[in-house]
């Protein structure tokens, strides 16, 4: 079926070029015809693929998300034999967009964000997201559970949430310069070193 | 000086009016015009208090943020009694925005992050509202260890650091939906405990 799968990579060059646009100066004020110029595409084609600016955000936001997630879960793949514990730091470390070269990225995400507190459909994109990653995470803690690390009294679904949230904090922080991307990363290592009783 | 004290009422106006806009529909599409209707003052009038778009969210920014900085600094007076560990508490919840009444200023803070992230003055406002916060818990968490309470080996501003990162990160996931307001208090009710080494 190759119109179909045409029709998808279609909507994924789309997908890229609002994230280049997103990046550049946020979503305020991004139309359908900047998209259609960035894409080089026609805006009949931006058209046929999306039919509102808000299905082609949530689409973009859903996109983005995956990508986050296929490299957290990349990252877990590639190295089966290491610990739950040290694969925990690494989806952490991916989640938190912490390396320069996820900057764009990052900011992208939270222009999304900060769309999906006023659009319920952005919002549902959005919370499959967390919900994803949540699971990624408290898999991992409940492992490291069972081989023996200590993850404390609360379980691993409330370390999952303490996690996700200060990896999500802590992007914010980098990326409007209230922290450089090495104390962020001290503050990570530590949270988790001390979620291991390594609080030395 | 009657005139100066109007200039700087009418620019609170103003602000309030851009805060009522962004927590309705973020601030993307906001326009001086908008702003102008909901304020209900003339263009001119807008165009007097701010040259540009930038400068009157970059005020408006400021203006949210001395509210948040207020509220937390209140907080503290009111009980100079307390233990710096139950003020500091106090001061993370105020500074998280998980209370139902604080929603829309919690959508609205989202809201500028997202433009801070691709706006230099805007950061740079923003930058200024996170180092006040910032020195205000590094103080409590310092006063907290002088009191003899365990604030760890890595010291109060990495705990600031923290703490100011995983309050971020819960706001914006009460926001979304992936967290309720009562897990979001409850993760960081349990990150104080164990800072206090309550960690049961």
């Amino acid at each position: 079926m190759p119109r179909q799968v045409d029709h998808e990579a279609r909507r994924r060059l789309i997908a890229e070029a609002v994230c280049r646009l997103a990046d550049e100066s946020g979503l305020e004020g991004v139309t359908l015809r900047d998209v259609a110029d960035r894409a080089e595409v026609s805006m009949g084609a931006v058209q046929r693929c999306f039919r509102t600016k808000e299905e082609m955000l949530a689409f973009t936001l859903g996109y983005v998300g995956e990508r986050i997630d296929a490299r957290v879960r990349a990252r877990l793949v590639r190295s089966p034999a290491q610990s739950a514990a040290s694969a925990l730091g690494h989806a952490a470390a991916e989640v938190a967009l912490l390396r320069e070269e996820h900057r764009a990225e990052a900011r992208v995400w939270l222009a999304f964000v900060a769309q999906a507190a006023v659009s319920a459909p952005l919002a549902e994109t959005l919370r499959a997201n967390y919900a994803a990653l949540h699971e990624v995470f408290a898999r991992l803690l409940a492992e490291a559970a069972e081989g023996g690390a200590p993850t404390g009294p609360l379980g691993p679904q409330h370390e999952a949430r303490t996690l996700l949230a200060l990896a999500d904090g802590l992007t914010t922080h980098v990326l409007i310069g209230h922290l450089t991307a090495r104390e962020a990363q001290d503050v990570l290592h530590a949270h988790l070193a001390r979620l291991w009783g390594n609080d030395a």
